[in-house]
């Protein structure tokens, strides 16, 4: 079952290999189309755009998929910076799990106050939101509002690996039409192992046989590829998400060498809302609200978006991308 | 690393060995009080209630949890079903995923139109629900309010296996004070494998090593004690879904000899929402809808739901309990 010719011996197959061995997902020419024509309208205007990925990828386990594994993320890191960003100018493409966080609406789901909970019927016919949330919500749906009419946010999906990584490249490749002018924020939790869809059980694995063994290979690191060709003159920032404090900065380090990319931001599974370190090739900042900002909801994606704004404005001033 | 005393050989725990292994979730308290307040309510009014399990549980793959495996389940089946329940007079109490569908609210989640894009805003400051929307919203919103003031629905939450069956062991056992006027409607999809927690990785598992391999036990049978012992004299359904045909009644009679209860609803993957069998120990019977009802947007669950109530008046009135 092994495929000798294709992998490294470890397991781990060449990017473009993965490509090969994989089916594209059906929507992908209707992603490409839509992405395209966004693109394209804000090139025109000279716009920023940011290309947002967000959420977690699910890795099935049997072909026709009962089970799968799904990385931790509800997608909030994503949601919450794609506001940030649209407020410093940017255009925004988010590129999200499906039904995880998405920006603006993320301030009504995924809570125990239901969508229903906010309405109440009035007696002429229509149906209006409760008093005691209109206030906020009125901003919320102001900014969305003209968000939408200003073609300033793309929503595009995705729910597997493979549905990720060939939307991925799909879509930087064409971002990279604004060459420096694009910045990738790959908050995605992608996940770190798969089974080759050759390998797969192709039904249901059946329980009645007693304790089950896995083996999954190596995804191919596809930050290589992307840094390198797919979008090589934009700024990229990628994430690293640990739960030991002493592989953070390292890991994140390796990465920044191993890739060649701009940023790494690291956080800690337990803290990530409240403190960030940003590495550069050239240093790392800490970056962290305190108990009392916190408390009182402030958002250190707040503070993180307008470092990243002015890093992309030095990247090109700077003209590396030449 | 093997606990050979407490299993079968085969990796296969006693159920009750499961509970003195596993550390119950910190929400049980608060999940047993409200839920006994619920049967109380609906005891004094001779109400009868119907137990449903909705969405799937997660296995962790690491005690601090970045990945976990988990089963394929929006909860569409559960959530559509206690619609009906409540129709039929019932109570529901609804044990679901967290984030998966709920009942009434289910008609506006988990779709492209998204909260904010059902609203707009007024001059007067009020925010309205669009008028093409609130037709239909205003017979839902009216049903959910219904059942919010008459206390007809408990929305209770898990994530994880472990909170699953350690939730499961606790409602039934309050249920059980109905005795024969509970009904135990278990369309959650359950893991049947998983990582206990003594070995499993602490941290985050890296991806530096090459291919992983990971080896997972059977959970135990918990509808075993559910049965004998939890739910005794209530009526209990369960669900089977299968991806090869051949498999399903079969698989579903066995379940029925096994574990002595009444009912199991098998379904397939692919066509679930058209087609179920109802299969009791007397015999099986098919449920459909057909292409044009389907389209035109009819629930099985209509169907699924009154056969259901009519089997347990069948078990009321049988005495069969005693």
């Amino acid at each position: 079952m092994s495929t000798p010719i294709l992998d490294n011996g470890q397991g781990v197959i060449d990017p473009d290999v993965y490509f090969q061995l994989n089916k594209p997902p059906a929507s992908l020419p209707e992603f490409e189309s839509k992405l395209t024509a966004f693109v394209e309208y804000h090139q025109r205007l000279d716009n920023k755009i940011v290309f947002i990925t967000s959420g977690g990828t699910t890795v099935p386990l049997e072909n026709q998929t009962v089970r799968y594994i799904d990385n931790f993320s509800n997608g909030t890191r994503g949601a919450i910076s794609a506001e940030y960003f649209i407020e410093a100018g940017y255009a925004v493409v988010f590129m999200h799990r499906q039904h995880s966080f998405q920006p603006y609406n993320r301030h009504y789901t995924h809570s125990h106050t239901t969508f229903l909970d906010y309405l109440e019927p009035k007696e002429d016919g229509t149906i209006q939101v409760r008093q005691e949330y209109a206030n906020k919500m009125h901003q919320v749906l102001s900014k969305y509002q003209t968000v939408l009419r200003e073609n300033r946010m793309l929503l595009l999906e995705f729910v597997t690996l493979p549905e990720y990584l060939f939307k991925l490249q799909a879509g930087t490749k064409i971002l990279a039409r604004l060459q420096d002018k694009a910045m990738y924020y790959l908050a995605a939790a992608v996940s770190d192992f798969f089974i080759p869809s050759q390998k797969m059980s192709e039904h249901k694995i059946q329980s009645s046989e007693g304790a089950l063994t896995l083996t999954l290979d190596q995804v191919p690191k596809f930050l290589k590829p992307l840094v390198s060709n797919w979008a090589a003159k934009g700024l990229i920032v990628s994430f690293k998400l640990e739960t030991e404090a002493s592989l953070l900065v390292p890991k994140a380090r390796q990465a920044l060498t191993r890739y060649g990319h701009q940023v790494v931001i690291g956080n800690m599974l337990t803290t990530r809302k409240q403190a960030v370190t940003l590495i550069t090739k050239d240093g790392e900042r800490a970056i962290s609200l305190t108990d009392e900002e916190l408390a009182n909801g402030k958002e250190i994606e707040s503070l993180i978006i307008p470092e990243l704004v002015q890093i992309h404005q030095h990247w090109i001033q700077s003209g590396k991308t030449d």
